[in-house]
């Protein structure tokens, strides 16, 4: 933050209320009538801010060990930032280095991993060890950031928006049950649906066994934030009873939606954010006529690679 | 519009309110306590819409033209649609292929100029007398413009946003102006500057003239929403008192601009959208501590130009 010689008289109490935007031009070409949820301006660049400061904030230790492919790291850094809480996150040593620095630069220390020769939630476990006084948070698989997840659905039902669908990307699962949860709450019948890469598909093979399917290694998706080998165990206690189903999205469709946020509602949305447009694209015939919000849940894109996806619009 | 089997329950009156961005990371890296209102998510993607929908909204005529680089084209066709009126746009040959298919989408007739061989002003003179029936708006020199235009200053203002500078880009003046008339008509004490392609610096030349000044070409900079040959007369009529300075900002520093967006505001911009945070680049020294709000006036950005700007980030 900068040294203003005037305090901002705007309230700036996270988090950001998530950004409507309606593109009439979207809606007519895909034929649904799409919300955009936008939480690419949220504080750190994506939804996992939400979780982040609610984390942050209910804790009382005074250091936050996370391990995180990079969003949930840069909102945890900067959540405890707020807090005045020291913060450590394991990354993998393959996640895309805006993410990485942007961590560092929020002020948390980052522990990389080659996941080749250690998983990170081994390498969580031995920080755990080392630091026994300091609180473990989950990206996902924890109930404060499940709660802070499901502030983004109270905010869609308190603008009254009346949705037949939300979709959201999904990958630990932390998201979505968040979303559910809310759902239930408020007595709507607005279904959860959840996105996810073919490439990275345990949520949608764990709905299809009926237990929770873990993969012997992280899918190559460039959905980064959506490679996990397995959901949690809260999240599917609550989303194999609430979520209305897992929508499986191809590479193709998770670049084809990257460039439709581009081209008709000026949203820059990483891969993982476009995962739920993604899913509309998956099941056209689905959605028809239907009022869907996608929750565009981060943009925090590489550059190189979203300069790639965009350059032959 | 899609045919949605429910009414939108949310407010859709048209303009939609600017979206505030504060970014930590671009306010530290400056030193300056940056306000970023941007125009991007508007209406048809830029803050013409705000006064294209007054003029259409206001004037009694079933037929609008104009001439247009691109974005005031879009937010007139639109506005148009929404009122049930013909709308016929005047574009240079030159204007981005995704603003020429936008007008068109939005249902209006575009008519494409060889500004190399018959100037866009001229080529509107003979549509007039063609149809002496329709309303002929400028994008900037129409008091329903300047008038529409205001409405941006005023929500700054409502949202007790406490700025020592409002930064916006000027082409012919529309936009400035209007943000003057608001502050003037509020009695704040922020001052209002524009911010100017060096490579079409009419504006600046006017104001170091002491009357406007006319080019003799347009000038060839990225930000073609700002290429202009002169400012409007009821433009420097307001600017001329109410304006305190022009900032010339260099390519470079728009291009810049464009890539801070991108990288720590998740913000996509057009170039001429990046004026105002390249005019802060240009004089950095000047802001240093200060709270500036910067109108990101537009993002419809063409994609292989935008890829390219980048890719190198």
């Amino acid at each position: 933050m900068t040294s203003s010689p005037k305090a901002a008289p705007i309230t700036m109490t996270p988090p950001r209320p998530t950004t409507i935007v309606e593109s009439p031009r979207l809606s007519r070409k895909l034929g649904v009538d799409i919300v955009l949820a936008s939480e690419t301006l949220q504080y750190t660049g994506s939804f996992k801010f939400r979780a982040a400061y609610n984390v942050a904030s209910n804790v009382s230790q005074d250091h936050i060990i996370t391990a995180s492919s990079g969003n949930f790291g840069q909102a945890i850094a900067y959540a405890c930032s707020l807090f005045g809480k020291r913060c450590t996150v394991v990354m993998p040593a393959t996640a895309p280095k805006v993410k990485v620095d942007a961590v560092r630069e929020y002020g948390a220390e980052v522990d990389l991993v080659d996941v080749g020769k250690k998983g990170r939630l081994e390498r969580l476990g031995e920080l755990a060890k080392q630091y026994p006084a300091a609180y473990v948070a989950s990206p996902y698989d924890d109930p404060f950031v499940i709660d802070g997840n499901a502030g983004l659905a109270t905010e869609l039902f308190d603008l009254g928006l009346d949705l037949d669908f939300i979709i959201a990307p999904i990958g630990g699962g932390g998201l979505t049950s968040g979303l559910v949860k809310a759902v239930e709450r408020s007595g709507s019948k607005t279904q959860v649906l959840a996105a996810e890469p073919l490439l990275a598909n345990d949520a949608a093979e764990s709905f299809r066994a009926g237990h929770i399917v873990s993969k012997p290694e992280e899918g190559a998706t460039i959905a980064d934030g959506a490679r996990v080998l397995r959901m949690g165990d809260r999240n599917w206690e609550i989303l194999s009873h609430g979520l209305a189903g897992v929508i499986e999205v191809t590479e193709e469709q998770i670049k084809e939606g990257v460039r439709l946020l581009f081209a008709l509602a000026n949203l820059k949305a990483e891969p993982t954010g476009a995962l739920a447009l993604g899913a509309v694209l998956a099941e056209p015939k689905r959605f028809k006529g239907k009022r869907v919000c996608c929750v565009i849940s981060g943009g925090n894109a590489d550059p190189a690679q979203y300069a790639k996806l965009i350059e032959g619009i």
